[in-house]
């Protein structure tokens, strides 16, 4: 096989990475940081955030971008959503050919309110682009990267290059399947981390299981009133880059958007958060974004207003999560269309 | 108000007494066994199925049915789904007045097919029903006597019967939503214990959290199928008695049927896992109610087909949910569609 390029070396681009080396592909994976690189290439490990893991002999780093997209048929970008223009706009400086694009990023950028596919348009140029492809869906890398089985779903306004990168992360554990809706494959991706915060939250108020499955489920009816809106497929957001992630986000310990939430729940700060956390958390910036869309498209979204009152007003979080169950509707079928 | 009965004293029968008394009504609890009426009575407890929770003061207990719902405005039926039918016929024997029955079981009959409701408007006359409405949603008996934040449905043909038992059950941390379509949430409601079945088998497996989360994914989109050609709501299955209960079943360590996936999922057999459990496991009889509905309205479910084929074909779970994950659609809307 030819060769492939993971842009990003935290939890989630490492565990690709092992899956494309796993698969026979010889697989570069780029960090900024040199130091890093040099613990990939000499020691096979990446112990800051795949702890204990062993990495494949033919997945080697670069934190030389130019050497790391050089000979690659695919590349994935897998750096924080806040870095992914700036990581385009220096492949722009070399790129002279067109490459498949595929990110694994799940948010919406503030104030532009642009999906990931559309800034990397935006920042990249047509001539550079051969097809942008988005691969989404309930996979903790922790999980991933032990084998254990995870279903995802490839998604592009061209079905065939969503199989061509079908066919370069199928394996026995590593199920693709393909979708041409990005919007709803993007946007299911990136709101499910408000949702996730709100859960986190519940959990930190020791509301229980009850409270949190209601707050799924309103949740998901309001992402998907928004996604809708916005040209999604509502079919997308019953599946597994919609509810399957929602749920896996939601209630698993791996998810960092929950326990940011959780924090905030037992009483935490933000500021205090994000310290701790010593992470992104898409979600705080993510709940920005969606406020504003669900502003921007008139669509009521209860769980992300309360989310932001509570992440930019200094809204008390029990008072907040009260009142979102107190809300009542008297009959739950108006509450969803 | 007037008195309010609820027959059978297992963890939720049990609970749902305890808010009706807490609302102030008069209630009665009634079980087949008098050493359990007894111990309501006497010690204010119900040490079986709530240990260490204390029962309200207006909360009595009898083992006789007739003075049970002598005087009631409402009798709750919880008694696990195969006794139904003995306890309707035990009220025809005396009942010479119309009642307003709420259930709150969630299971199909093996063999008749039939959901709950249409059990009671077989074994019980039109002479004694004044309406039947069915409370359902996700809503554990351990986390409502803990005053947890909880929200559940109550669906009637008759919305102003549905919104009378909003009234009895409605409080601060127990919210109550109606809905018209009973179908859809018994269908939702008894079908979720196939997918906990499934879920835990998964856990039991040590597949991860990934894998559980396409599980309940495609569960849905099976049960939402089935409920459809049955006549159910679209709507229904995404709302709370569908999604939100089976989040809640398919997570909680509270489930029984997870539970019992989980033993099975382990290595053990269903004759240990029932008898280890002690409990009824209403999954067990549904996976079968289940598969023979999919034959009937010819809707493909291969969860519940691999679960049919684990408890009644001893098949290995390990073959059957490797099977189920690597099953494969080329497009993901296909499949859900």
């Amino acid at each position: 096989m030819g060769n492939v390029t993971v842009l990003g070396a935290g939890s989630w681009g490492t565990a690709l990475a092992i899956v494309l080396a796993e698969n026979g592909h010889n697989t570069l994976l780029w960090t900024h940081r040199e130091n890093q690189a040099n613990e990939i290439n000499e020691k096979h490990t990446n112990q800051q955030y795949l702890p204990e893991i062993m990495l494949p002999n033919n997945l080697f780093a670069t934190s030389n971008l130019e050497e790391a997209v050089a000979t690659s048929e695919m590349v994935v970008v897998a750096v924080p959503t806040k870095a992914i223009r700036e990581v385009c706009e220096k492949m722009m400086t070399f790129l002279t050919r067109k490459v498949l694009f595929v990110h694994v990023s799940k948010g919406i950028e503030p104030d532009s309110l642009m999906r990931i596919s559309e800034m990397l348009e935006e920042s990249l140029s047509p001539t550079v682009i051969e097809d942008i492809v988005v691969l989404s869906g309930p996979s903790h890398a922790e999980e991933v990267v032990l084998h254990h089985p995870t279903t995802i779903t490839a998604a592009s306004s061209n079905l065939h290059a969503a199989e061509k990168v079908q066919d370069l992360f199928m394996n026995q554990y590593f199920r693709v399947y393909t979708n041409d809706d990005v919007v709803g494959v993007e946007l299911g991706g990136a709101l499910k981390n408000v949702i996730a915060l709100a859960a986190g939250i519940s959990d930190g108020l020791d509301y229980g299981d009850n409270a949190k499955a209601a707050l799924i489920t309103r949740g998901l009816a309001e992402i998907t009133r928004l996604g809708v809106k916005m040209g999604g497929n509502p079919f997308t957001f019953a599946g597994l880059t919609g509810m399957g992630d929602l749920i896996v986000t939601c209630t698993s310990v791996h998810s960092r958007n929950w326990r940011a939430g959780n924090l905030l729940g037992k009483g935490m700060k933000l500021e205090q958060v994000l310290d701790e956390m010593g992470m992104v958390v898409e979600g705080v910036r993510t709940t920005k974004a969606a406020y504003q869309l669900s502003l921007k498209y008139e669509v009521p979204m209860p769980i992300t207003t309360a989310l932001y009152d509570i992440l930019f007003n200094s809204k008390d979080p029990k008072v907040a999560v009260d009142e979102l169950m107190i809300r009542m509707k008297k009959r739950e079928i108006d509450d969803l269309h």
